[in-house]
């Protein structure tokens, strides 16, 4: 079983349908429940630590936490320094020492929860770190595929958009090969990674050819800030190649599912018809996240599957 | 009953009173015991979303929510951009999708409760939008001069200040007039709104006219950035033609209360030696915020009433 | 017993003695069990009141209101004005009356804790005001010497810094010198307080004679901004004249500890060789923090001591 939550990279295709699997139960046991609260981790410490902002990752981790009766408290620092000048090993250190079980981190630095996992006894889980890894989103997005496919293996799941600075599709190749869907990328050819061949899958610039006959159709957030350096054209050209309409989500199978890791920028990844559209499971994706994310801290906290008969 | 509070313009008479009567009850049964905690809300999650700062009312929701037993999370988008560039629909459905019961929001735009509010399936509370409502401060305002004067039927009710801007005045007017009590108003002619018949109040430049004879005197808060804009006179002057001083004070009835929705700018809107008096009932107003809140968020997350038996 | 906790000035030996016992009893009771939660200040409504930022002082406090089963919740008025202009009194009156138990306060003014605990019946707990005091901080050295060394009387403490702005330094003076301690201290002569005789310590600008057969060497935080204002030299030479390295910690005593309230400027105060040798104890005091916090809590809020067969 896990140990920290690093990345998809280093979780083993098991621990990923264990998580998954308890996800399940723990959304049905916790948080459909009319009273959605436990004592799965009461007594047990929960720290988010985000050095981004991200007040729905934080949320979802926070709410995640207290439905199963966790003591969760959150640092940010996000514009000023939370701990002036002190070494991010000591901060990790100091939240060791005051009980934590379980720190989640954010952080601009690819490889940062790596760093601080090493250095201390309590749990490490990245909610984000730079450019290389998101895995709680990963996995809500796997849960939320086979959850409306029936199956993960064997499908076509197409990416879209910029994959080059994006953890989030990082982190679902990585899962989604291990559980043998086929991944393809689209988006301009900036926005496209280099070590392509490494990650096993295609990549197309035409985003068309990428939709065609795919299972699942996932458009990624473009941060609008990229396009002043110069790394994608306009955003209203970057809608007219590249944003997902019903022309082209109608060139993926008839049942495709339409996902998107949120917040949508609307008319430019997607446009209104498709992300409200009967397609589109957004919604869902976002309360799988709670439930992931309720897997994993159980997971980590306890050291032990959730049993749904405790 | 109410099934979100979005104003009292849209609130009924019987409703506010319902409000009222189980604020009153769970002042004694949760607030004034030594152990402030329930589980009338527990396993229930309750989100502010809070566009504008304002740390009192958030607080206020924050106990009130806690002393219940609920989950409790805030969400604060004063600087920056909450979602990224997310609309509010999909910000609140975003909430929803999380398991949250009931969304509290503040917003600088008028009317933005009542949009998403029809837009999703968790309860919604307007806790400021603009400068239409603040519902649950009238509330408390309300439940204040009842349990100071007995009643609210038959009061002359003296609002004095900026009421064109003020969501705390219009709150009042539309819930006091329902509860039958005689609102005045009193400020600058450049700060009282233009429709005045509509609202079934007497308008007043003279400060002294309106509080003459009245129950019930209330300053309201000064902005001062608007005198900036030329909208009022200098502090200065705004205290010396419509402060509410001792003299002014004792043109009321001899056991007329003092109100203000807080804080208070001392000197400019009440001079000390009447906040601080024997007819000021700020602080009570305080400890009523949380008790209408407490109620509010009873019947929309239990939808029913509080019940002391349970 | 305390009523408040304002500062060690006006704390007898008895109750710095009565809190630092309950501490180790709540240390072992909660702390250090698998589930770091209890009964012991439910329904008890704590509040943090920080004018300045203090991320890991806000958390220790927020983690031990919440595993004694405490409604916490935070107000940071870092950058803005918290209540809009409202004053300091008002502010806490309004927290008094939405039924706080414990304000804990931090401020940038000195004795501002005191002023308001004049007006409030809410417990006030001093979090650092200005360059006066931190007394938890302080309890928690106390409590780490005591816990290491068996005693703290006859002791001799080497505090080294900036002394003249350090309430860190303040506190532990008054606390170390109730229990019977012999407290030194060195520093450049621009940060040195010019009070010294009235406080009862030996004041050196020479380190070394400082440590010299000290128990206890305490590294103070040096605030870098300070330097520009050229109150000591750069930050390599007060490395060079002041840092605590292997050679100067060898001339305290073979089983000194090392101290230092965090975080940490690596190279500066400490190098990095003695912050994570065998004789640093800076994570045990961390430990130690959220201890005394519950301690002192508790008494405010329960105004009984601890009993652990409760």
């Amino acid at each position: 079983m896990i140990d920290n939550l690093l990345g998809l990279k280093e979780t083993s295709r098991d621990d990923i349908t264990a998580i998954l699997d308890d996800a399940v139960k723990l959304k049905n046991d916790v948080l459909e429940q009319d009273i959605k609260k436990s004592n799965i981790l009461s007594g047990k410490s929960i720290i988010t630590l985000f050095f981004e902002n991200s007040t729905r990752t934080r949320v979802s981790f926070e709410l995640a936490s207290k439905y199963l009766g966790a003591t969760a408290a959150n640092i940010s620092a996000g514009g000023s320094s939370i701990a002036k000048g002190e070494t991010l090993i000591d901060t990790a250190k100091t939240l060791e020492a005051m009980g934590t079980d379980v720190i989640i981190i954010r952080h601009s630095m690819s490889g940062s929860p790596h760093l601080i996992s090493k250095y201390i006894g309590s749990k490490v889980i990245n909610a984000g770190d730079g450019m290389n890894e998101h895995p709680t989103q990963a996995l809500l997005d796997i849960m939320t595929i086979r959850e409306k496919k029936g199956k993960v293996e064997g499908l076509k799941v197409a990416i879209v958009g910029d994959v080059k600075h994006s953890r989030v599709a990082r982190s679902n190749i990585y899962g989604l090969n291990k559980l043998g869907a086929e991944v393809v990328l689209a988006g301009p050819s900036t926005l496209l990674p280099s070590n392509l061949q490494d990650m096993g899958v295609k990549v197309y610039t035409d985003v068309e050819k990428a939709v065609e006959g795919a299972d699942v159709v996932m458009g990624l957030r473009i941060q609008l800030e990229r396009q002043k350096k110069g790394l994608f054209p306009s955003i209203r050209e970057y809608n007219k190649y590249f944003g997902i309409d019903e022309r082209r989500l109608s060139m993926a199978k008839p049942d495709a599912i339409l996902m998107h890791p949120g917040p949508v920028n609307r008319g430019v990844e997607l446009n209104p018809q498709v992300a409200d559209g009967s397609q589109s499971v957004i919604n869902q994706q976002v309360t799988n996240g709670v439930c992931v994310r309720m897997a994993v801290l159980n997971m980590l906290a306890n050291g032990k599957r959730y049993d749904n008969l405790v």
